[in-house]
């Protein structure tokens, strides 16, 4: 009934702590100084419950995305938002992509939603387009999520579509989840962010979380930013209390101080690299899709598994063989600090020269 | 719709670093020693996902607890499990009495179950009967909760009597949920735990949290105990994953090092500082029951509010009032230090000449 169908969890195999591990998609920059000290110096207060409504985290939050903190809800992670989602709107149908974030599909059949998928096809580089507004149109949800860049492919989806799937959405009573969880480490994020349509639109939800982009997943934070203010409020109701532990929220507000920096540094860095690691792959000869987020997505045109021969050499990566609309042919391979993606490089090309 | 309703607050209130906070009940021992530095040494492992199955910490709570690791489930807080509960039951009704903790009953509306309070009357002292048996037995509900001891009432309930409900829910394919986050401040907690019923009612589950007992609310960290495997893997599908995070993870491992030394003198500290307590109360006129936890509850005689009158004094206390079947004359208080607890006495007996 219940697998755990993420990355992320080679360090538990055996403790393997010399395990590479790509198969999530961490920022390769490490936390951001002071993180640390903010979670030392909050442990004593830990003798308290932490604030239910993470109020100075929401403060913190609203200032960094340019919103109301009146508009933000802080949960254990986006999971945990995205478990109170479908709840809290009642609902009976849930549209997502094949393939995205599993997710969105289990947090929907778990509160006994039906859950449609929109395939998304190769021969379209898995890019959303009009169709998807037809789709909506014709199905009638009550949730639709978007994966802005997708994961596992890194693709975006262009604002102007997103307007479009919120313009019919409002029409038919349906609310629309943007999932910006890697959208921080793109290049001219401000093209692609749906937070322009917040005020617009009161049936828009953005998520984000601090996992990937603070490179704090152990940490568990998350946020939602909606300007239905009575709906957010709803959230606390449909899950439980104090979803944000006091550590975390002293960790987020550290991280945020001083984002700006950092984050500029984190799109420089991945944009280097991505592009260096891609390059190589498809000189390789596999296929590279347009991904603009910290990981790659592409697909082995070669006989052999390329997570099982990597995994010999140290090296874990993600098998999207149980994303729906893919096969084991594809992966997804986070864009890691320089030394660690030479290192992936110099092994997928020892294995390529043998293998193909 | 949603507003908070439980205590422990106080220290979010403009700040107010100096009330003393007797509303949430929690260990006045403080953090077990370990804890911090457990923290601490995990702050770099929070660049990776947290185990999903924390499986190193189930195996100390399995230490701890007298069980297999496989009956173990963690959860963000026992809250968090108390909202997969009704979830994974797909229930339709559930008991629960009146009063207790209100999350059992936010949980299931929250998901569309219909609750029925079993009201617990003062001339019965609040303790729970044979009737429930009955009441039961009347309703045939999917899910009851049994609050051991009760919040707010600290009033337990025997293994005998837990033992017919099992029965009568077993026979009528009713899952029993016993809270007994409180129960290991008790003396002879032994003669209290359910925990020896586990083998024999694969129906039973035990709530059990760090929150209180070690001290540290502001972490998250819960636990449920099955002897039913299978339902236990189910609580992963109907919620999100990742529910503790690798702080709590480090945390938790480091409070049941030892911890039998700390919860003796917790036991005997609690013991002592109770029963002054409750004697002084007694003696300045309320109407003091007969808890065996680490709180208090009363019932005031006078025609002051006991919770306004001590705000002003810089000490907050749990009013009753929105547990269904108390009112506003009742209160609950944490049994804190010895020096906490002077301070308290001694702004009572200054309110109770005052006012009555």
């Amino acid at each position: 009934m219940y697998e755990y169908s993420h990355g992320g969890n080679a360090v538990f195999e055996n403790g393997a702590r010399d395990i590479i591990d790509l198969s999530a998609s961490i920022n390769p920059l490490g936390m951001p100084e002071g993180v640390r000290d903010a979670i030392i110096r909050a442990i004593p207060d830990c003798e308290f419950y932490p604030d239910n409504s993470s109020g100075k985290l929401r403060e913190k939050i609203a200032e960094f995305e340019g919103v109301s903190p009146d508009r933000v809800f802080c949960g254990n992670g986006a999971s945990d938002i995205i478990f109170r989602l479908p709840r809290a709107i009642q609902a009976k149908k849930v549209i997502v992509t094949a393939p995205t974030f599993s997710d969105y599909e289990r947090s929907a059949r778990s509160c006994g939603a039906v859950v449609v998928r929109h395939p998304l096809f190769v021969e379209n580089a898995f890019s959303l387009d009009g169709d998807f507004v037809k789709f909506i149109q014709l199905e009638k949800p009550d949730l639709v999520y978007i994966c802005n860049p997708n994961n596992p492919t890194g693709i975006t989806t262009e604002a102007g579509l997103i307007e479009e799937v919120l313009d019919c959405c409002s029409g038919i009573g349906a609310r629309v989840a943007v999932d910006e969880c890697f959208l921080n480490f793109i290049e001219k994020e401000n093209q692609y962010t749906s937070r322009i349509f917040l005020t617009r639109y009161k049936n828009l939800i953005v998520l984000k979380a601090f996992t990937k982009l603070f490179a704090f997943p152990g940490i568990r934070l998350g946020y939602a930013i909606c300007a239905d203010e009575e709906f957010l409020q709803g959230l606390y109701f449909y899950g439980a209390d104090w979803p944000v532990s006091g550590l975390a929220q002293a960790a987020g507000i550290a991280a945020l101080t001083g984002a700006e920096d950092y984050v500029k540094k984190t799109v420089d860095y991945i944009s280097i690299e991505r592009n260096k690691v891609k390059k190589e792959l498809a000189r390789l000869g596999y296929k590279v899709f347009d991904s603009k987020a910290n990981y790659l997505f592409l697909q082995n045109p070669y006989p052999f598994d390329l997570k099982e021969e990597l995994d010999k050499r140290g090296i874990r990566i993600r098998s999207c063989g149980n994303f729906p609309g893919l096969d084991g042919s594809y992966y997804r391979i986070a864009v890691s600090t320089t030394k660690h993606n030479v290192q992936l490089l110099s092994a997928i090309e020892a294995i390529t020269g043998e293998g193909s």
